[in-house]
């Protein structure tokens, strides 16, 4: 169950009534990597086996569905058990600083990182029309279920340019993000010359998420910061930020966004 | 400097222009603790001191400006440097698991300290009408200069109920909510039978730096998670909701908010 009942009191202009509220879940989830308890997500309940596949994946502790033997989630109790190929995996060490998100939050590495293992620019001859943007974006938002019970969740959805391929919901926008990557690992479906499409708004962390999984089109319906557009510049990464109506602002490579019919200028 | 313009492609109906927008600065900061490597926090950069303190205070680590020699903050190379009293503050083990906030996010605590060092419940005959909290909500976004600019902050204030008296914004929810922690302590305002504002949404970590000050009452403009609603009602909180327009949602403690002329139904 990804949403509760709880009781409110409701006040308006005209009353203080009791009322019922559609509230979403939040749910701590342990993950442990071979018997070691690695760190807790607070998330929300659904596809908690994408969650912890994309969180290490994210992460950078596997890059494959094969360097992992096995996951067993127990929900009740709060745990995501996953045994690697061999116990292969390095898990990093928990010594070492931690990096606090910004928002809705969630990674281990120290942010020297961020430079670290760097993938390169992204090459990819993926183009979109404005009009195949807000298409995407139109069909997200519907898709947004649990949002417009609780107004409590973040959205994430990968895009083959036609057609919605994967949709998550989760309170962290991060979260959002690698059940969105976890669920690709798990089914097999590339993230190549995809597109993410993200509810949230786009600092650091989620840029990387990004240009690990070698996606070179972010859409979001929010605002970047300074150093989400930066990343994602370095990094090859088209940043499309505040896509709403008929209106968006490109922060980076704007050459993959195709306008052939409107008029340029400047 | 809190923002920054960066060029940007423009894409409305008409036309596809160069433009330069305006975009919150996301910075990363490192917080060394008597000489060892805490946690870096990715946050806007003002009131950096608040936030260390805040941050602090938030985690348990200290509990009042007394416990801190100095305070030294270097930006420019993103480093919070703390020197406790005598050494005296004991840094939690960082090989235990890590809690990953579900957004905005922040804690070094296990989830299970949640009910650990629990403050028990909170005591505070403060009450408030309907019309002080629209005013009080109305105030705070007037505020929110950054968030107006760039759309990419959390705002967080404390009120005496007629007025705001401290007010922060930050790219993450959670660091606006330590920022003014911070201040409070390093400038001796007690945060007892006061309001706390967030722009944010209310999960278990928002609401468990709440109790942790002793404020007996959270407002914000968002949704909450059943675990915040839960850890509210059970630490004696009042948490409001959606307080927007005219309406809001009382989802724990309503006694404490006084409705003498609207008419009680049910």
């Amino acid at each position: 169950m990804e949403i509760d009942e709880v009781p409110i009191v409701r006040i308006t202009e005209q009353r203080r009534s009791d009322f019922k509220d559609t509230v979403t879940v939040e749910l701590p989830i342990t993950i442990i990597l071979d018997n070691r308890e690695l760190v807790t997500l607070l998330c929300s309940p659904a596809k908690l086996d994408y969650l912890a596949l994309g969180f290490l994946v994210s992460e950078g502790l596997i890059k494959s569905k094969d360097d992992i033997d096995s996951i067993t989630i127990d929900s009740e109790r709060g745990f995501a058990r996953i045994t690697s190929r061999n116990n292969m995996v390095i898990a990093p060490d928990l010594s070492s600083p931690q990096l606090i998100a910004s928002s809705s939050g969630r990674t281990l590495q120290p942010y020297a990182s961020a430079n670290g293992d760097s993938p390169g620019e992204i090459k990819s001859g993926l183009q979109i029309s404005p009009a195949e943007i807000y298409t995407i974006m139109d069909d997200f938002v519907q898709r947004s279920r649990i949002f417009r019970k609780t107004g409590g969740v973040h959205s994430a959805a990968l895009s083959d340019r036609q057609n919605i391929l994967l949709f998550s919901e989760d309170i962290g926008r991060h979260n959002a993000i690698d059940k969105v990557i976890g669920e690709c690992l798990a089914i097999g479906l590339t993230t190549d010359d995809r597109i993410m499409i993200t509810s949230g708004r786009v600092s650091s962390e989620i840029i990387l998420k990004i240009a690990r999984r070698n996606i070179p089109v972010l859409i979001s319906k929010s605002a970047p910061t300074t150093l989400g557009v930066k990343i994602a510049a370095d990094r090859g990464i088209t940043l499309i930020g505040f896509v709403r109506g008929s209106r968006m602002n490109i922060y980076s490579h704007p050459s993959r966004v195709l306008t052939g019919k409107i008029s340029q200028s400047d």
